[in-house]
């Protein structure tokens, strides 16, 4: 029995090359979940075979600068010239339907979320330790020396900013990491401020 | 990995028929888990095949009322003539261990604990309703009637106390109210409060 029936937006966040797609793929691969990911709108044109809706919300430069005045965005970044945004309305209709909303975002982005979404849980998945995560990087193979630097330089940085998430998830194992996040989202919707009302109507039956 | 190393003090209450310590029971029979129970201390004398330590701690009551004096409970009651109470130093000691300490308890004893343990976690278990709560007292078949109305009216006032705890759970079946105390032990663990200590650690190294 669920006394809280309204889902929750589940922000997945932490340093690049930290491993945030591949826990969200294992947590989307675990039995019995009422998981969905959030739909990002963006400016850029779709690529072959991209599907509006599924791949992203496809609009206009004008649409998108009339939602950001609107306040239409959970957050928005610009990135080489076109924008991304979490359309608000799209993450409130899910949760209205009980589903669970991820949200596997950058730093900065969650950062944005957290001053629009108060009920939000905002989790941060983060390496075993300084050197784990320098490691991914140069295992991905992908980078240069420099770039990778970078990377670090600003890992060091949002290291510091565990503190304003209410979770801290070691990506030790990618199972595991999944197994705690999905712990997570079950004992949140056990909070007595999220369940009092129901109960509440539930007793007074 | 776990960050947070310490265990924790997970009081579990409720009225009284609402199936504590059958939920207690499928708690203790899940696979993987530090839990223990914690073991009352006592002025009633050992029954036969009881042990001292393990059943409870027997103890005189001059002993008794030192320790209370010296606030070394974190909770204790009156019983027809006997005294029983929670013995804090045993509780830290197996906190201090990485031991996840249950205590299931009377509603009234809880929120004494609540005002000794703060960082404890409390989860009140709930009936599905007020009538299920009825009609699991009449199916006890070990109570009479004026007993039942008492017990009611008792549950009455308790069901308004929900609030002061962390947790609702209800006990729709027993092993999904386990199921969803354990995940709820699991995010504990990840709070950012009990984790950014270690987590600071982990990253300046």
């Amino acid at each position: 029995m669920k006394l809280n029936e309204r889902g929750l937006l589940v922000v997945i966040s932490g340093p690049s090359g930290v491993g945030k797609g591949t826990v969200r793929r294992a947590l989307f691969n675990m039995p019995n979940h009422d998981l969905v990911y959030s739909v990002s709108m963006t400016t850029r044109p779709p690529r072959p075979g991209e599907k509006d809706g599924v791949d992203y919300y496809f609009v206009s430069k004008e649409t998108f600068s009339k939602r950001i005045k609107e306040n239409k965005f959970l957050e928005w970044a610009e990135f080489v010239g076109n924008y991304y945004g979490t359309p608000r309305d799209k993450v409130e209709e899910q949760l209205d339907c009980g589903k669970e909303v991820v949200l596997e975002i950058e730093v900065e982005g969650a950062l944005q979320v957290r001053k629009q979404m108060n009920d939000a849980v905002f989790i941060f998945l983060v390496p075993p330790g300084r050197k784990a995560l320098y490691q991914r990087l140069i295992n991905r193979g992908t980078e240069d020396q420099a770039l990778i630097d970078a990377r670090m330089k600003k890992a060091d940085k949002e290291f510091m900013l565990a503190h304003k998430y209410d979770y801290i998830v070691v990506n030790d194992e990618v199972n595991n990491a999944a197994d705690r996040i999905m712990a997570i989202i079950r004992a949140e919707h056990a909070k007595t401020e999220r369940t009092i009302h129901n109960y509440m109507k539930m007793i007074g039956e």
